[in-house]
C-alpha cells in the first residue's frame, strides 16, 4: 500500500472566512508544504511551521503521521501547486498555485496536471493506493467543481460552523466569471477544474483515472474534496469501484451531505470515528468541537488503523506527535484543559 | 538513518569513452532518473528503463534497492540536474543538468545548489545520513574538481579499464577553458564546481557541510566522486569527521588511489567486499570483472548490510531484484553463464 499525498494551494483560500487551515494569509500558503514535511519527516524542516489553529487544533497531518509511526507506509508526495519551499520530496505535476476561482480561469494548467497525474497513476507499481490531499480553501473549489459538473453541490468545512452562504456566493461569482451555468461542464472535468477548480483536484482525478485503468485498488482519503475529485474522475469516464474514506466528523456534518453525494457518484464511503471523545487532550477536543474534521489523509489513516485494530495506538501516537511538535508536555496539555483554554468558544 | 540520493546529469558524460553508465547517449541522460525510481519503487515507472550494460552488468542501484527490500531505510532523493522525467519524488536543488566541463562554465548554478543543499542538510531531523549519488560521467568531473582544488587528482571508473588518459585530457581542456591552473580553486569549492564540476558534487558538498554543522553523522556512499565531494566540503571549511563507504572494487582499483586520497582529506574509509566471487550469476560476475564498481550508494549499502550481518541476504535479494527487473529467471542466468555471454571480452 502506498499513500500519495497531493499537496497544493489556491488563491481562493485568501478569501476572508472560508478556511481554518492556517491563521494568517502567510500560513495558508505554507500549510501544505508543512503538511508534506510532517508526513515525510515527522517534523517541520524548511517550513519552520507546525500548523496548529489559535485554539490548539492541529493539522490532521499529525493523525496520518501517527499512523505512519505506528504502522509505516510508503509515501509519494505530488506537488500540485505548492506556494512555499518544502523539504518533502515531491513529484512535479506541472502547475503553479491555483488562482482565485472568481477569475475567468482558475487553473490554466488543468489539462497538464490531469494528464501527468494520469500517467503517474497508470505507471506506479503499487496494487493499492490511498490518495490524500492538502489544500487550504479546497472545499470552496470542490463546491465550484461539483456545481460546474452539475452534481449535488454540498461540501463540508474545516470550521466548526460551515460558512456555506459565503462559499455559495464565491462559487456563484466564480461560475459567472467563467460564463458558466451549473452543469455546463458535465462530461468535461478538465473544463470544470480550469474554470472553477484547483490543481489538487486535477491531480487527484488524474491519479484515480490512471490507477484504476490498470485495476489498482484506489481509496480517496478525505471528505468533500475527495468526493469532488471522484466526481471529476467519473466525468472523465472512470467506472471503476472507488472508495472515499473519511472521518465521522465529516459524515456528521449535515451541511456536507457526503452520504447522498457518495451515493450519487456510486462511491463507497468508509467512515471512521477516531474515538477522541472523552480524551482529555486539547488536540482531540478541538476535533470533537468540529474543527479541521479531515484532511491530509486523516480519514484514510483512521480506516487503516481500524482495519489493523490499531486505533488506540494511533490515538496515543497522535498525542505524542502533537506534544513533540508543539512542545507541550502531557502535563501542559492537562493544565490547558483544566484552565479551559481548549474551550470551543475561545476559537 | 536516512539515505539521501543525489541524482543529476552532466553533458560531460557524452564525451566518447568515459562512462559505462548507459549504453547510448539517451540512456546516459535517463540512467539517474531510472536509478531514482528503482530505489524509490523497486522498478522503472516513468523511465521505462532498467540500466543494464550490454554485457549484463546492472546499475549498482539494484544492490542498494536489495538492501532496502531486506532491511528498509528512509529515502530522500535530491534533484541535482536530472535530464529526464522521474516518478521518484525529489527535492529540488535549483539546477539544470551540468554542462560539458570543457565549456568555460560547467555549473552556473553551483552556489545556489550548494546553499540550498546546505540548508537542507542543516534542517533535516535525522542524526545519521548516508549520502549516495548517481551521475554518469561523474568520475571525470570529480577529477576536474580534485585538480582545481589542488588535491591528489586520481579517480576510479565504471569501466573495467579506466580511461585515465582520456579523462586527464578532458580535465586539462576543462581547466584551460576556465583559465585555471591545478590548485587555483583551493579554498574556493564553489568556484571549482562552477568551472569544472557537476551539480551533484555541489549538492553533496552542501549537504555534508550543512549536516555536519548540526553534528549529524555523515557517511558518503561511493568512491572517487564522494571523495571529491568530501574534498569540496573540506575546502568549504568542514572539519567534522567524515566517512566514505565504498566497495572493494573501487578500493582495489590502483588507478584510483582512494586510500591515499582519503588520507589526504582526513576521511575515514570503509571498504566492503560484496562477496560476489564464485556467485554464478551474470550480474555478480560483471561486478567481479570490474564493471560499474560502485554508485547509487552501493558501498554504503554493503557497509550497512555487513554491520547488520545481512550481506548474504542482500546478495540473495540483489539476485532477485536483477532477475525480476531483467525478466531473467534463475535458469536463464545459469544458461547465460554457460554460454559465456557474461564474458568480460564481450563488453
Amino acid at each position: 500500500m502506498r499513500v500519495i499525498l497531493v499537496a497544493g494551494t489556491t488563491e481562493t483560500a485568501k478569501i476572508d472566512g472560508i478556511s481554518a487551515a492556517g491563521a494568517t494569509q502567510e500560513l495558508l500558503a505554507q500549510t501544505p508544504s508543512a503538511d508534506a514535511e510532517l508526513l515525510a519527516y515527522g517534523s517541520p524542516v524548511l517550513t519552520d511551521l507546525v500548523p496548529v489553529s489559535p485554539s490548539g487544533c492541529p493539522t490532521p497531518a499529525m493523525v496520518t503521521r501517527a499512523l505512519r509511526e505506528v504502522r509505516g507506509f510508503d509515501l509519494t508526495t505530488v506537488d500540485a501547486g505548492l506556494a512555499a519551499p518544502t523539504a518533502a520530496p515531491t513529484v512535479e505535476s506541472g502547475t503553479a498555485p491555483g488562482r482565485d476561482i472568481r477569475e475567468p480561469t482558475a487553473v490554466p494548467s488543468a489539462e497538464t496536471v490531469f494528464e501527468r497525474s494520469h500517467t503517474l497513476g497508470a505507471s506506479l507499481p503499487d496494487d493499492d493506493l490511498l490518495i490524500a490531499e492538502t489544500i487550504p480553501g479546497g472545499t470552496t473549489t470542490a463546491l465550484g467543481v461539483l456545481a460546474a459538473l452539475g452534481e449535488r453541490a454540498t461540501v463540508s468545512s474545516s470550521l466548526p460552523e460551515n460558512p456555506v452562504a459565503r462559499k455559495r456566493a464565491v462559487v456563484e461569482s466564480a461560475l459567472a466569471a467563467s460564463d458558466l451555468e451549473p452543469g455546463d461542464c458535465a462530461g468535461d472535468p478538465i473544463g470544470a477544474v480550469e474554470a472553477v477548480g484547483d490543481p489538487v483536484l486535477a491531480a487527484v482525478a488524474g491519479l484515480v483515472s490512471g490507477a484504476t485503468e490498470r485495476d489498482a485498488d484506489v481509496t480517496l482519503a478525505g471528505g468533500s474534496q475527495q468526493l469532488a475529485a471522484a466526481a471529476l474522475a467519473r466525468h472523465a469516464g472512470c467506472e471503476a469501484a472507488l472508495t472515499v474514506a473519511t472521518t465521522s466528523y465529516v459524515a456528521e456534518d449535515d451541511s456536507a451531505a457526503v452520504r447522498a453525494l457518495a451515493a450519487d457518484l456510486e462511491v463507497a464511503l468508509t467512515i471512521t470515528d477516531p474515538g477522541f471523545a472523552d480524551c482529555e487532550h486539547v488536540a482531540m477536543e478541538r476535533f470533537e468541537a468540529g474543527e479541521a474534521k479531515e484532511g491530509v489523509g486523516m480519514g484514510g489513516a483512521l480506516a487503516l488503523a481500524a482495519r489493523a485494530d490499531a486505533l488506540a495506538s494511533v490515538r496515543d501516537q497522535f498525542r505524542t506527535v502533537y506534544d513533540r511538535l508543539t512542545g507541550a508536555s502531557p502535563a501542559d496539555s492537562a493544565r490547558r484543559h483544566e484552565h479551559g483554554q481548549g474551550d470551543p468558544d475561545a476559537a
